[in-house]
């Protein structure tokens, strides 16, 4: 057990730390050279143009100015100073409620410390009866300001129960207050939105195969007979999934070309060689520039075709459709309600907006999906719970004695002493950061499996994955040692009231440890989040080696994302302990509070300054957050209930059992409450925005504006824009260019988006 | 144990008593004085003709020809005669849906019967090793046929596990097949009715206040804005709560004067008296004629104001209204869609039949709706866990010595013997069957409370409530021993696996309690439903006392009703016992097999001949029978886990684990596919409809057809009926007349329907 004085050192080398990443910010961020990787939200806004531009030579990479460096934390009043309204124009409602969540933290823990230290530390201070007495238990002087100072049975436990009380309350009030604020904010955000495709439009899933119509057909003959008056037209979904990895495929060619070419003029002595074989490593060598010049041709021909197939054979239209109506009111309705006798066809939902579609998983038959949703729920069970069997084994395997065994030839290598030492100390750890870093992954693909037709319902579920993986291996698992399953085991071979008292007694031991990760994680984990250290090293290799024109600059500048499906749910955490700790370890508090308060901060500004989102939903992921919170007060509860009657307190379980049902209770309140806000579109809205529109624009061609609003991405004839010349300024050394992928993303979809949300979780992950 | 002598026994005395209630019925029932009695139905359809208005004097009340006599079971085929569809038509898709249940019952285990005696028993009986040699365990015969001849960790429990699989995927099979036939039956229902006023309704809640508008002037101001093409009239909800009570209680007086007026004119000499104080019992003594005549006026004038306020006070009208639309499609949208921004305000659903609402509850707002339901969740857990605490208390209370404590004065009578032996033996029982005859009034009065609005959704919510008490305290509480409170307790210090141990280890040996449970509430019970013993004499009372008109006599006849809020759970255990000790002890599903035949042409003769329906809710309670079968069916995995794992069999647990996921799995499967059938109205149909009719009658006005299809029955302005004189023929004395409040009901709503559930409800109840 960490002391008082362990804490105060790990406090103080964290808030160091902290400090350095924030000095080293404020210093590398006023560079002129790094300020794409810092201000890439306004260069894509266009509104900020290259500091570069003008002033001296070593101006443009130096920052010789000493007067910025002494308001070296000026950035964080910038950063609170964008008032709310602006912020949602700026970033999008997704963003500006995001951040909302640290404020909700604030809102809920501050006054919950503040009546902590106020009534519980002096409860617990001055009852110092029990602990002085065990000497064989290294309890902590921290434990002094604790529920385990309280003797058992002690009348005292009353006040705690009764904090339990008043924090839930607090915490209900709280978040039925957010709830209804953003409710609101969601509907006038919704209101106040321009006239955008998704309003009329409907996604139908599921069109029955017809023998003597098209899909087109009868999707059209069945909205024109059941929906008369409002059906407007509609679009079919391509299968164009060939087609994208054919663009995708000639792209990259021509990058390799342009490499080469660019290669040839500046060496002309040396043709350039390429070898054909498996990753150019080996098979015959044969002209570069020749090469990709027939390759390209050959693609062309090849995508011409596919083209040409998609758009004309019936088989590659899916049985999906996007049926635009001529009012909002028409496609709320059809949206909202059952159109077949057979709830497996003709399945309506919102159209998500464009750009938020995942085009792949629109075909998917009900019966394959229902399957498909067991699968995945038995899979994740077994990741939460059995992950540490598979990691264990090839931690075993990458052992000194497992390389020695498989790779023999490796045996002189590992000998040596320190690649012994580096293989025996890191490897096990490496394989299970390389596990938790691929673990985002995993679960956005499990979701991606499920089905999901849009990339903002495939975020909202990984982070439902990823927060159960989260309670039980991180809160659980750092509770109770041993691995998941293990624990699984126990607790199905203990009782139902046993399961709480085993986890509630070790609960205040337990404080001192959150304490460090709180601040190994929040505190110094944030700070290194405004350093961008990952990005910024990524922009100058890239700078370096790859940027060939303005356009190709622009990608290098990876603004990255909230990713919600990471860092919600890791946010979560911070809930949970919170909770869990007010009563049992108020110390504990102070700490998430500080969390909280710096995360706003760093987070508002890097959403003012740098993230990108990728997609805007409305805030519709708020009805989890509130669902996680509450789930974290479950628990909070049972474990003081556990912990209680550990203490033989136990009269007052009945008390906090009322709590828990409450907490079901309120559960369910909110959702009948607010969520159906973000989830249907109301008719009222519908029918008050329509008239506003047929008012003010009476002769709007609807049909002409949803014209290829929906059409694949792939299909949209986007042509290749001719890269323009580089400006030398910037690229220090002419190397050219393998293009990221991230202009592909936004054209061929997601297909290669999961690379980047790799890094960025690959960031996030602890 | 039970012996098989002991179960033969048993089987002989129940067939023995079935056949006497049989024969008995048989013979009652072809006397033309109880022709009213056992066959209600045809005589409310007014097909049927007294037989007594024809023949001697003689043949009138008693059936002399004895060649009926002979053949008297020919009711059998009789039953099993009327097609399907004729059924329908006859009583309605409830009721011929309700009776498919028994079909069901057959379709599912007659097959598992035959599978488990051609394998099961053969495998149980010749590995007749272990129960030979335990002498101290009372095993009997039945026991050889069943799991427990199995030595432990033999292999020939492998059977039982495929046989499992077996089993459940023939129960999906059946499952799913039924309830595709049910959902084309309701569609098909559905589609061929006739118009009526729901299909054009929609029932408005909740209502926001608004300070410039009355609700009527808000409601059609919302719902012309909001669905502008397809509103067509409203009508509000009055809260005529007292005025029913008024009408209620005229009545009864006016009864009261009508019987004191026959009886002054058939003995002139005497003028009746009544006493004004509590029932007639004490008080100053007045002239009845004169008190009545008097009563009537006073409430005349009462009921006249009353109606007036109602009418037009703006107070009376409740937050709701029943909005109607101009066409199917119209109240379709409206019922499936969200109106307003926010969720708890204009709630819309589909409007139950005129016939099938619930007035008393269309007022609640939302928030009160919501701690309403928490309330009662908490009360039925208690009811169901801790019902013996009270009813224990009772008896203790009504023990010799609690009487002698409590009532000192009839000392005296309870020490003589016979009242004695009495109290004590009986007096305990007496007070558990009150409760267990009261328990379905205190579940519906529980739904009524949740504030459910149509009977139909009051029925299928006590249903569920009823099943959960059955399950907890007949199926594991036969199993368990203890009240079910003490098996909570139990239960919630043993870890999770332990449990279905506990119970599976025990399940074998109850295997003869359950056949004889079958054999006396399955079998005689039945054979007891179809003889209608407490019809048949309240029938014959109220004949000789009260009946005075045609009319009096119609409501004298008692036909019930198929009270599905209490046999269906009561037939769902006959589904988890069939299910449970179908691996288990096959040797008992024979009886259930004769239970489900048996019960099927009984009640299929009942909804032919007796059954009148309250209401038509066209079969929507099957998603609830397909759940509770699937529930069954999971509890009957689970504990053959538990069983098998203290068979040292516990390697099969992960495959029987599999079993029950994909029972979840189907639930959800079935849910997702044939729910919203019997919940939501397609669009699809509703055009098809729509389309029909008009272009058969383009004229219909349909405003006036829905006039006041949806006003409070007692604000229809039915006045009473003058009684015709009473045709002597019939009414053995002529004492007149306390109307049964049948009529009342009707006219009154569910003020007083519960009586007659009571009565119906006491029948069916153990």
């Amino acid at each position: 057990m960490a002391s008082v004085q362990d804490i105060a050192v790990s406090a103080v080398i964290n808030f160091i730390s902290a400090l350095v990443f924030l000095l080293a910010f404020a210093i590398v961020r006023l560079q002129p050279i790094n300020d794409r990787v810092y201000f890439p939200k306004w260069y894509l806004k266009g509104i900020r143009a290259s500091p570069r531009s003008s002033g001296s030579f070593v101006n443009k990479f130096v920052n010789l100015d000493f007067r910025t460096y002494i308001r070296f934390l000026n950035w964080m009043p910038a950063a609170l100073k964008m008032p709310e309204q602006e912020l949602i124009g700026h970033a999008g409602l997704d963003s500006a409620v995001y951040i909302r969540i640290y404020l909700l933290g604030l809102k809920i823990f501050v006054p919950i410390t503040a009546l902590s230290f106020a009534v519980l530390v002096p409860v617990n201070w001055t009852s110092g009866e029990t602990l002085d007495h065990i000497e064989d238990l290294t309890f902590s002087n921290i434990d002094k300001l604790s529920i385990s100072n309280i003797p058992s049975g002690s009348k005292r436990f009353w006040a705690h129960v009764l904090m339990a009380y008043v924090y839930t309350f607090w915490t209900f009030y709280i978040l039925y207050k957010e709830y209804k604020t953003i409710s609101t904010m969601r509907l006038h955000f919704l209101a106040s939105k321009k006239r955008r495709p998704d309003q009329f439009t409907v996604l139908v899933r599921n069109v029955p195969p017809d023998p003597d119509e098209s899909v087109s057909e009868h999707v059209e003959h069945f909205f024109r007979v059941n929906h008369s008056d409002h059906y407007l037209s509609h679009q079919v979904v391509y299968n164009a999934n060939k087609l994208a990895e054919l663009v995708e495929k000639k792209k990259s060619s021509h990058n390799w070309l342009t490499y080469y070419q660019t290669r040839y003029e500046r060496n002309p002595e040396k043709k350039p060689k390429i070898k054909t074989g498996f990753w150019g490593l080996w098979g015959k060598s044969v002209d570069a520039i020749d090469y990709y010049t027939t390759e390209i041709e050959k693609l062309t021909e090849e995508e011409a075709e596919e083209r040409e197939k998609v758009i004309c054979d019936p088989n590659a239209i899916v049985s999906a459709a996007f049926v635009s109506f001529n009012s909002r009111w028409g496609a709320a309705v059809c949206a909202q309600t059952q159109q077949s006798r057979n709830p497996t066809i003709w399945l309506t939902e919102w159209a998500p907006e464009p750009r938020d579609v995942y085009w792949d998983n629109l075909s998917i038959p009900y019966i394959q999906l229902s399957v498909r949703r067991l699968l995945m729920a038995v899979a994740l069970f077994f990741l939460t719970f059995f992950f540490m069997i598979p990691i264990g084994f090839v931690q075993a395997f990458a052992s000194i004695d497992g390389i020695r065994k498989v790779l023999p030839f490796l045996k002189p290598l590992i000998d040596m002493d320190v690649v012994k030492s580096f293989v025996q100390g890191f490897l096990p750890g490496i394989v299970l950061k390389i596990f938790l870093i691929l673990l985002p992954m995993i679960l956005m693909t499990m979701s991606k499996i499920e089905g999901f037709t849009s990339l903002s319902s495939l975020d909202r579920r990984s982070a439902a994955k990823y927060h159960l993986f989260v309670i039980v291996n991180v809160f659980f698992g750092s509770i109770i040692t041993g691995a998941a399953f293990e624990q699984l085991e126990r607790f199905l071979h203990q009782s139902p009231t046993e399961i709480p008292k085993t986890i509630g007694v070790t609960l205040p031991m337990k404080a001192t440890f959150f304490i460090t990760f709180i601040m190994v994680d929040g505190w110094a984990g944030i700070a290194a989040e405004i350093l961008r250290l990952v990005p910024l090293v990524m922009f100058h290799i890239k700078n370096t080696f790859l940027v060939k024109t303005d356009h190709d600059r622009e990608q290098a500048m990876d603004p990255g994302s909230l990713n919600f499906s990471v860092s919600e749910p890791r946010l979560q955490l911070y809930f949970l302990l919170g909770l869990v700790y007010s009563v049992v370890t108020p110390i504990l508090l102070p700490f998430i509070i500080v969390f909280f308060a710096f995360a706003y901060m760093v987070y508002r500004h890097q959403i003012i300054n740098v993230y990108d989102q990728k997609y805007e939903s409305g805030a519709s992921f708020w009805p989890d957050v509130n669902r996680r919170i509450l789930i974290g007060l479950g628990i909070s509860q049972l474990l003081l209930i556990g912990l209680l009657s550990t203490k033989d307190a136990s009269q007052s379980t009945p008390l906090l059992i009322v709590l828990t049902i409450l907490t079901i209770w309120f559960h369910n309140f909110c959702k009948g409450r607010f969520e159906s806000i973000f989830v249907k579109f109301p008719l009222q809205d519908a029918v008050v925005k329509d008239t506003v529109e047929r008012t003010t624009e009476p002769n709007f061609n609807l049909k002409e504006y949803l014209h290829d609003a929906y059409l694949h991405p792939v299909l949209k004839g986007v042509e290749f824009e001719v890269s323009k010349e580089v400006d030398d300024e910037e690229s220090n050394s002419l190397v050219a260019t393998k293009r990221t992928s991230r202009w592909s993303s936004k054209t061929v979809s997601n297909a290669t988006s999961e690379d980047q949300k790799m890094v960025s979780e690959a960031r996030l992950v602890l």
